[in-house]
């Protein structure tokens, strides 16, 4: 980005910028999803976790398939916001004594990317359909459903088993 | 937060650091508002930001009210999600050039806070309800249902008007 021109021009610009972005950030979850994945206990956790790290990185492909829809080459954009909840999610991890509550801590802070997911995908459906791109739409809403079904699922395992084991 | 001991011993200690990170989460984005609702030109925009600066500044007290039930004092402790989703919503205005692509980037801005709040009040209403803390639940519902309807509004006009416009 340019420090004295504003490098956004209109929506098509504005679409890419945040393409970049949730690129950026996928492939930042693909870095920290081994570590949550070694520090879980819960074994339908961790294999939940193991779950969504494929997916994850199915998700990383789907993107450069939209990337070249819209004609750009595939590249990331610094995400503070990413950068950020993962940060926190290693920091309160490092606080936490009871394997059973850190299970909870990290539950916790997946939903977190989760959510940070869903707001980036529903943006750019929004915006794709508005600019008249339902061939990126189709993309991006696969990886948005995966999404949202694994926020789903945690919540399921952190009320049916991990926050009683750690409560 | 130490640096050689592990501060969250239990679910009420972890509880208590989340309540603490919202807090100062929903601090932050009382002072992050007032830049939004002026650079905002959609006039209905305008008055939704204004209107969610009200319903921040009594999300606050709200918390102080939870504070108060935990026996605890309010207090917010280092959030760098919330740092980093405001610091990427600053660069992102700083980068777009028409008014009304502007419009369309400040709703999604506006829209990752909103799902960072929805999944730390959806966390802390989930272990309220297992620490059998239904008083404190009363207070974090109130915020998320505004939280949650904020999000749909912001939905609505981007899709009704904000989109269109900028497209």
């Amino acid at each position: 980005m340019g420090l004295f021109s504003k490098d956004i021009k209109n929506m098509d610009d504005l679409f890419v910028h945040t393409l970049r972005d949730i690129y950026y950030a996928e492939k930042q979850i693909v870095k920290a999803l081994p570590e949550m994945i070694e520090k879980s206990s819960d074994a339908q956790l961790k294999q939940g976790f193991q779950t969504h790290l494929r997916e994850t990185e199915n998700h990383v492909k789907r993107l450069e398939q939209v990337f070249q829809l819209a004609g750009k080459k595939p590249q990331g954009v610094d995400c503070p916001a990413i950068d950020g909840i993962i940060e926190e999610a290693e920091d309160v991890a490092g606080e936490v004594e009871q394997k059973s509550v850190l299970d909870a801590a990290l539950i916790a802070a997946a939903q977190a990317v989760e959510h940070y997911e869903i707001t980036r995908y529903g943006t750019l459906i929004s915006w794709a359909n508005q600019l008249g791109r339902k061939d990126c739409v189709t993309f991006l809403q696969q990886n948005l459903d995966e999404e949202k079904a694994t926020d789903k699922k945690l919540t399921a395992m952190a009320e049916a088993q991990v926050n009683r084991k750690a409560a």
